[in-house]
């Protein structure tokens, strides 16, 4: 779904990746970190999509929110993870959001 | 493809959507829009995902560049064909990248 984001500012942090042919662990572990990121203080939402490139977004209250996110020990062993058997590729974007608007019928 | 963007600072338009069941002229356009995009000056690279929704990000210099691209003429009719047409909700948010980092194999 569309996350359903604050009034900016706040931040996002693009996740976009090529996966490798190994899929094994990866759908359970990527529900698993979903509902942890979910938890964590400053978590504001997630979006994602995939076909050829995945691209993730995860929105945050601040840097600060963020730095722990990624040091959170089980999200640690979920990207060394990533890094040895499901990713052949990614790049990761931390941005500010400053402005956003939308549409709906 | 992943975006080769240059060193931050550059900003992102992280463009969310939910499509309609009107395929009719979309894919045409989407890549049209694509192409004329990459003439555009400031423009840095894009990225692209769909499956429940749809994720697009477009890499730019500056704010500058954004706002041309969003007045373009052909890229106006393009968005009004998209309210009218082929999106039933969308979100847009302008981000500016401040840090990134990779990994590849």
């Amino acid at each position: 779904m569309i996350a359903d984001t604050p009034s900016p500012p706040y931040y996002a942090v693009i996740f976009t990746s090529i996966r490798t042919e190994n899929k094994e662990g990866y759908q359970e572990m990527a529900v698993k970190m979903e509902e942890l990121a979910k938890q964590q203080p400053g978590y504001l939402g997630f979006e994602s999509a995939r076909d050829t490139i995945g691209i993730s977004v995860s929105y945050w209250k601040d840097l600060e929110s963020i730095r722990k996110w990624k040091k959170h020990s089980e999200h640690l062993l979920a990207q060394e993870m990533g890094i040895k058997n499901w990713y052949s590729r990614y790049k990761v974007r931390i941005a500010r959001v400053e402005r956003d608007y939308d549409f709906s019928v």
